[in-house]
């Protein structure tokens, strides 16, 4: 799959995931504007939409269609979104602008910012829960999702983050820790998710899994990179912002090349665990893998 | 049932909540710390546990044990839990004591505290998945609680609230439509999910529904009159709380006297709901409502 391909079909995914979330805004009545307003802004702020695209995929790794996964594909998108919201408040990370707008905070006040993330994080259950589908299988990829994200994944290291801003001792160790349970188990999670909605045998589901990992940790590699060499306009807020606050990051801890040099190891190593797989949409996810490491924002 | 009965079993029915919630907070590992602690502050900070013994209950006036539904009967604690830690917060309620003690965010700071209510809510879905019963029926179960703790219920009325605070021409219907959404639907669907758990049929459900329906809207009006009648030391809270604010409640609209007969006449309209059920559980669920009118904190 050349890039133009790979950028088109990427492309067409991230459209499907935007329309449904317009039409689940759409169909969102008896909730007080203020609360959607704030819902909106942050959910249509113009997200890669990487999380229910990759979960998309790898259902159709081995099915035919992909329409009747897509709410449970975009609740993951609620539950990022949410993260997001409730990571930039003043209490946490305390950031002013993101994809080059300001904060949710910002702009509806922290109240509503917290109840907004709290809205998406409810309601991605909802989604979750809508899918016509055995209810077996949505119930055993819930269960994965729900673990990925709670106090043992994703709050869990969004704690570790907290102790570890400022901390100059911090270790790989630590920092591989943090990231695997803030970033890298979520990641993982959308892609094991796909596969368990499409019924896949537990030999496969490992291989997605092996996959989903390794993306997973180059996705907080390149994103501790952008962080230093990003274009600011591109990325939607500024430059070293990490490096200001006292985050502990791969360059801070491994130097730029070195991060690169790792980040790239775990792009081989994600391609590798799913070489046995030759349809397109296999070939897709090599791309994204690829992807993860040269992306621009 | 007289009153010494049904206090003996409400404090049975609140240790086997309590029971399970220790068993939960043992059962967290690998996560971090402060985390594990603020949300045990809060879950442990004995709080009556009537959603999850209204759900237990309601289960058990169509089936002989209760064992299996304690997962989901207690995650509507943690959810109960998450709700009252964000709206402690300043950005939302400002409260500094609840229950006796200083609030999470008090001990814990705001970010922490905002990360915990995320850690119980998203733990909420863990234990309902957890539970062994048939999945359709836990997926139905969910289905009704999502509804009434999101954006179009409990989180919504959330919003409503902080919306109506300080505002002078409140109406009746307006504090109404908010009390339904932040308190009203969360009870009814803590009753309710016990019936669908029971797999018990709708004609039952519906009597269900509208026995939770009139005891959350009791459960409302009598916590506005306990602001201001209810003795501080009892409470664990100051007195005229709610008005200090510029709360909207019953009584300041209607007056004491009027709200007491307004409560009065719901718990009878509880009563009434279930008048059918001749069991013992339907004794107690009937003194559930006149507790509602009576309890002191």
């Amino acid at each position: 799959m050349n890039e133009k391909e790979f950028k088109c079909a990427l492309e067409s995914y991230r459209k499907r995931v935007d329309e449904f979330l317009v039409h689940y805004l759409d169909s969102l009545k008896a909730v007080p504007k203020a609360l959607k307003d704030s819902m909106e802004y942050s959910l249509m702020a113009g997200g890669k939409r990487i999380r229910p695209i990759l979960c998309m995929v790898c259902y159709e790794l081995f099915t035919d269609s992909v329409k009747e996964i897509l709410p449970f594909a975009c609740a993951l998108e609620l539950i990022h979104t949410y993260s997001l919201i409730h990571d930039d408040l003043p209490a946490m990370d305390d950031d002013d602008f993101r994809r080059g707008k300001p904060t949710n905070h910002k702009v509806f006040g922290d109240g509503i910012a917290i109840l907004a993330g709290d809205a998406l994080l409810t309601d991605s259950i909802r989604l979750m829960l809508s899918c016509n589908l055995n209810n077996q299988l949505i119930s055993k990829a819930m269960k994965e999702i729900i673990d990925a994200v709670g106090p043992q994944g994703m709050v869990g290291g969004q704690v570790l983050d907290l102790e570890l801003t400022g901390k100059n001792d911090c270790t790989l160790d630590e920092l591989k820790h943090m990231h695997l349970l803030k970033t890298g188990r979520f990641i993982e999670s959308a892609c094991v998710c796909g596969a368990i909605l499409a019924n896949s045998p537990d030999s496969q589901i490992s291989r997605i899994r092996e996959y989903g990992k390794m993306i997973g940790l180059a996705f907080q590699i390149a994103d501790d990179i952008l962080d230093i060499e990003g274009d600011e306009k591109i990325m939607g807020k500024p430059a070293y912002s990490d490096i200001k606050k006292g985050k502990c990051t791969y360059p801070f801890l491994l130097g730029i090349e070195e991060s690169k040099r790792l980040g790239w190891e775990c792009v081989k190593e994600a391609i590798s665990a799913i070489s046995v797989f030759k349809t397109p949409q296999a070939e897709f996810l090599k791309s994204v893998a690829t992807y993860i490491m040269t992306r621009t924002k």
